[in-house]
């Protein structure tokens, strides 16, 4: 599939300020090749790229005081096949490779230990991709998708009691299901071909067999035209946008269209 | 520094478990060398080492039931200058490296972003290493050191609260305070000289200027005698052991002894 | 249904501490009759009675140090006709009486405002009585009775995730679900004509149509022989025994015997 | 001194739903008396008064959809005289009327419990009223008084971590301390003489020796121009206005004034 991207954010700074941008397809993602990609300030700020220390993607460091804007065009050749996990087995803990191993673990929106009599309970009788698969169904079913259900400080315990939220929480929900019956589990920031309305996207990636897995509980996008940005333990590691200091949004778009 | 470590854990495991052992010197530690060191398990179970995806350290798959018993012997030689950060300065986030990154964020037990204001005010007359050595001095002069205070899960934010705790409640709070600050910091377990009773420690690393420096705001071991044993984002990465089911404690010891 | 109830209480405290005791049978609850009930302390400390400021029960203040040793003992009749309350409706708030109005509000243990949409998708079809009564079956279908798998830092919310807890749980998620939808629910103490093994024992109590209903969604004992004695927002209010210092527990018996 | 008080709340409810008031000058307060007072619906709706089952004032149930619109007038003989409570002693537990008794446990918002080190540590040393007074010295120097920093969910442990919010957050963290010293403690709502801006104020009601005593740790109105509202544990008791459905704030207003 051949996707342009256009992304815009626009935003009012009151003080100069530091602001971190995770909003590029990845250039490591083996599904995917980034003909071309191209991130412009409008006012100029120099842009500081860093790798990450480990997944996927790559951060962006500028600064901004005043009116911010900032556009990023991408064009990109996603080749996907969207396998069908049912039958993929869990790897052993002992044969996880180091780059698997902390996806195991709770983090501070998946609060995974928690939910370990849950899961055991609802999903015990099914094995690997199966109870991945049953789990992505129950969050499916038992969330409403709400605009402004929850905020930054929402985690997937609080998704699990108020059954409302958006996509950070149906992935949060998952991957602390997934985590809790010892299959690692991260989150993928994304855009996302189809998605209605536009709008940055975010999944969970599961670690199945031979390799990770990104499913959508939230059913909004085809896995085919998924764009992952950056990967993450959770919503802390894969913000498109942090400002470190007070800002207004002006206008913020995303686009994805197919041109083949 | 010269040291000899011996560890020994002995647990009762009911049902055959998967189990993670993070208990090795860092052998990619710059500040030391592990001239030896050998991993045993009494019952002739197989160890899987797996490199850390970020940060330093190692950790090692095996698996138990019944009586289980694991013990490491080991020499390093530890040639750590101690540093007086009280002058260094506070990286610019567009000059972290990728390492240090994910350590300005809030993590499951070091809620960072909730002490903004609180580390404003206390500490927002100080820069660089000296704000760091007066959050340092805070967090000593104003928890008492309570063994059976804390728990699995008690974070920063319950410490805060209950001004109580032991080394990795110390970490916890010291991690979360430079974070609020915009300094990098993680938490690092050590097998400590002169530690006592002998016991596995925590103490926090903070991003200064040149690279990672270790702080103990309980101030029970000198840095000098410090062998690091792996590093996370808080205690989630880093427990010396995680046994994957029920298991009974029969027996732990540390030793830590300086040969010259 | 002639019940004789006998309570011992053996503590061994630190040093001179208050103690707050619930333990006595109530004299105010309309289905039973207190015949006699003596409360005595082996040490002879005094013993200080104060009304309850709302709701069923007594409370009694004494002192103790050292070895400390309370015993209850009384006979009760209880006279209650357990109703069906599947055909009862709820009460409009305008028709509520002073006295339930507290009861539809979130508590510290019981956090009904977050269980709103929970409680709408899941038991909306329902109306009254029928209502709680799903919510019932639904409590004691979803959690396991653990012993040990809650703490005096259990709430509602926590139960909800773990799915595992004790009597208080039970009665607390009851609580939450009811006040949820709008139902004033209150929690009570009570003593429990074979419950096995024998212990204090808690329930909920909702405010339908006429009056307060008790609902045990542990179904472990019989509504007529509970015993009430002392009723609460939850068990923030009706611990049987609040020590002010640090105390050891020696030895703890609840007998409750059927004479007729 | 003689009070004019005049509250206007107008709300545009979406579908019909119960509303809760509790906005009438306490007719049972002894340091005041309500000369005339009177609440009116702009669209007639009945109006049901409740009496609290425990503590000040009243409750009133009415409906409303649509605009909603409700009126309070009232003028207030105000005859307080505060007493300066440095030289009053606690109350021994075993002399605690009945009404007193509950306010020494946690609440919702007033985690008392989690602040017994810190209280122990901070005010040990001090007794009685002068302890109160040097906790609501405390909260005044410790917090900034910001708009918008909390919100319906934020409670006492919150805001000793942000050390920010209104008058609400400044009394549960008083309330905390107080009954974490053992010393009995509930919220007021009032109308304030001499507050800027003009709103619904917030105030903590400490019982010492001979009875409550009002503290407003925001020190933004002075006591003697206080007219208690109703009392509660916490905010969840007090809440000058609940509507049980959707609604959009129109206009509200508080006005009082001095009259003589």
């Amino acid at each position: 599939m051949h996707l342009s991207i256009h992304t815009l954010l626009d935003y009012r700074i009151d003080a100069e300020a530091d602001i971190l941008l995770q909003i590029e397809a990845a250039a490591n993602e083996p599904t995917q090749r980034v003909i071309e990609g191209r991130m412009t300030v409008a006012t100029g700020s120099e842009l500081h790229p860093v790798p990450v220390d480990a997944g996927l993607g790559r951060r962006t460091w500028t600064r901004g005081s005043g009116p911010f804007r900032v556009e990023y065009r991408a064009t990109v050749d996603v080749e996907r096949t969207v396998q069908d996990i049912a039958g993929l087995g869990v790897t052993p803990y002992a044969d996880l490779p180091g780059e698997a191993v902390p996806y195991i673990w709770p983090s501070r929106y998946c609060q995974s230990d928690r939910f370990a009599s849950f899961v055991a309970k609802q999903f015990g009788d099914l094995e690997g991709g199966a109870k991945i698969l049953a789990m992505a169904d129950w969050v499916h079913d038992q969330l409403d998708y709400v605009i402004g259900a929850s905020d930054g400080d929402t985690g997937a315990a609080d998704t699990f009691i108020s059954r409302e939220g958006i996509c950070r929480d149906y992935a949060h929900l998952l991957i602390s299901f997934a985590r809790a019956a010892g299959i690692p589990a991260r989150m993928v920031s994304a855009y996302a071909w189809n998605l209605e309305p536009q709008d940055f996207h975010a999944v969970a990636e599961i670690w199945l067999e031979d390799g990770w897995h990104m499913i959508d509980a939230t059913r909004m996008a085809p896995i085919e035209g998924l764009v992952p940005i950056i990967t993450g333990r959770d919503a802390t590691d894969i913000a498109f946008m942090t400002i470190f200091g007070r800002a207004d949004l002006q206008n913020q778009m995303v686009n994805v269209e197919r041109l083949d």
